[in-house]
């Protein structure tokens, strides 16, 4: 069960847009039983969209075109689609009475140019947009389907749930694809790929994807499975990769990082405090992502400059004197000390060299120190880490996550 | 001049990643003359390549592959590339000698798999891969050119600058695209086009995009010229733009706003501190992520617990009491502490419900406080911002640098 994404607009031609609704569609079509093959972005040119059109209705079981169905000049798809198919366009009065009261709801008088939303192709079923103004269409065609939606992400999305995937699904008989994902912190993706691809690649009906993402690698598996069949391949090779790869895996469910350790802060009825020097904010920006991280998340200090490691953080000016402010000594007193200031049970500290300037041979640009401190114990760690500026800012924010994690768990493992 | 982009490898079919080689590669096609007409995304399956090269070389000059050009069975660019064509493919002891070279070097024996990256469609000029072990190729067929790069980023984008910049621009014979990029803040997307389409839509040689990034506005415009033609439509709707929007205007030149900002307080020789509550870290990240950036920010607070409200950005208690921690006067209170207790000479604070929770008829969910403060003024501002949590949280960040920005204007102005 084939299917391909076109997505219509010129501005996706652009050097700053990326077609993001492919990747919903991607997932959707998935769990719906097809397999996307072709991934495909135009412009608003007439001819391209129908010789696009015409190929893929020889390779393709399901056609998904995004796009292009407003009312301007621009937008054509409605009239190519009609075109390759070598079928009819015509006014559709239940639709055109169905816009009118739309915009009559609101208090406007519907612009004569709006009719072309209205305009259906002969055979097509008719998908109501209830967040938009431009119906979609579910036409089949020499065995295969097309599927024409509205470009903005919120329309498309609400219409594919409400009418595509019931269709979709029915047309693929029950099959679809299981999936696991496994989130990984501390390894680099060729660590983990090492020891793990001995397992994986004798599990044949498993694909598996390795992915890192701003310090955490995410492992995702994918095996089709017939109507009420179970992945059980799936399952086996999940729960291999998971011995294989124990404390080094932080969710199994897709969880993400700082959410797994709110998760572990709120259980264990401990508060957080941060200190954080190159990464700006960026740790806390993360941490108060996940609702409800006003539970444990007392605050913290971006302290950037000396000044504020000594006057907020507590850090002793000699320290910073002698070891300077990207050193072990001062990583463990940014911990101590706001733990202290903020009157949290745990404190964390990054300091570290961001770059591009800065580095000497000592001291190069990449190093990071994270400091993790409560009131018995203070755990220090040292990396170099790669990459430009905000590469090494990422990294560090992630790693002094996966520090915290360690720590909460060693202290779970001694109580 | 029409060029198209396909981006080979089945991990860009699943649901977590996009292809974003295509984004630098449709920027750099742009000045080298050339307009993207396709982007395609295709598995590692021969036939589907194949079937696509096949319809490229019918209609565009340019053709750029991008990946599959590793070592394994699943690398199947060479192969289906040269079968496309109806030319052979052979081992070329050149290349070879310099893969063998490579590994050497780095103290290893190149394995057999290896002597793949060797092979050498007949009539292709080999591009070097000074990043990376496999070669690329540039090939002329049918008045066409088909361009093979790797994959990985940094090695793309070493091959495309050192040897396919030249040849396309050469091809082009000197046509190029001229780009101008306007940054707004203060207003929403539609209050932008309400004033300027009236402009643009005059301009009949410019193609005009407005962009929505994170409480931004990016105006992006461009035009074809010829060689050493000057972009003279261009230049006038730019002006007008820059007169029609005035102090929204943050860049003319592409730079980011927070580095705006950056440079608007170097130069006033003052220093910035902050408080942030529901952005909790995000607009020290941005402040941050400029280097240098250390010259004129002290540091922040990030106060999410009304204890270190009190406690480290002086908000007396009372207040806080009387008038919720989400209200002018806190948000007055935490940009006139975080100045004195840090010690810079302004201020910035932000307090806000970001949501999903927490919540009420007066106080809802997106609602935002902005406070700036000297030594002599404070600037407080209230919003109320729509969407889920992550976007009110991006959109309270932008918004607390444009009044930043907005300040240090206002300041300009009575000196």
């Amino acid at each position: 069960m084939n299917a391909e994404i076109i997505a219509i607009g010129s501005e996706l031609l652009t050097p700053d847009r990326v077609d993001t609704n492919s990747l919903y569609l991607t997932q959707k079509l998935n769990e719906a039983g097809f397999e996307v093959r072709l991934k495909t972005v135009v412009g608003d040119n007439r001819e391209d969209i129908q010789g696009l059109l015409r190929a893929a209705l020889q390779r393709s079981r399901l056609i998904v075109l995004c796009g292009g169905l407003g009312p301007t000049e621009d937008d054509l798809t409605r009239v190519a689609t009609a075109q390759a198919l070598g079928r009819r366009l015509t006014l559709n009065g239940e639709v055109l009475e169905g816009l009118q009261r739309r915009f009559a709801v609101r208090g406007y008088t519907m612009a004569k140019i709006n009719e072309r939303q209205a305009e259906v192709i002969e055979g097509a079923e008719v998908l109501a947009n209830p967040a938009g103004t431009a119906p979609g269409m579910w036409i089949e065609a020499n065995g295969a389907a097309l599927v024409l939606l509205p470009g903005p992400p919120r329309e498309l999305k609400a219409m594919f749930e409400a009418a595509v995937f019931p269709r979709a699904a029915r047309m693929a008989g029950g099959r679809s694809m299981a999936t696991r994902t496994i989130g990984i912190q501390g390894w680099t993706e060729s660590e983990v790929d090492t020891r793990i691809a001995p397992i994986y690649t004798s599990f044949s009906e498993v694909q598996t994807t390795i992915l890192a993402v701003k310090g955490v690698i995410l492992l995702r598996m994918q095996q089709w499975v017939g109507p009420g069949e179970i992945p059980s391949q799936l399952d086996d090779l999940a729960g291999r990769i998971q011995a294989a790869l124990s404390d080094t895996i932080y969710s199994t469910s897709g969880e993400a990082l700082e959410s797994v350790v709110g998760s572990m802060l709120r259980k264990s009825g401990r508060s957080l405090a941060l200190a954080e020097s190159c990464t700006g904010g960026m740790i806390g920006a993360a941490i108060t992502r996940v609702p409800g991280s006003s539970e444990y998340f007392r605050g913290g200090i971006v302290c950037y400059s000396n000044e504020v490691k000594i006057s907020q953080c507590r850090v002793p000016p000699a320290l910073l004197e002698r070891h300077g402010a990207v050193s072990a000594e001062v990583a463990e007193a940014l911990a101590l000390g706001v733990r202290q200031a903020l009157g949290s049970s745990i404190g964390l500290a990054v300091t570290g060299i961001a770059g591009p300037g800065g580095g000497t041979d000592p001291k190069p640009v990449g190093l990071v120190y994270v400091g993790v401190a409560d009131e018995c114990r203070c755990v220090i760690s040292r990396r170099i880490l790669p990459g430009d500026r905000e590469t090494v800012r990422e990294l560090a924010a992630t790693i002094a996550l996966g520090r915290l994690r360690g720590f909460l768990m060693s202290e779970n493992a001694r109580a």
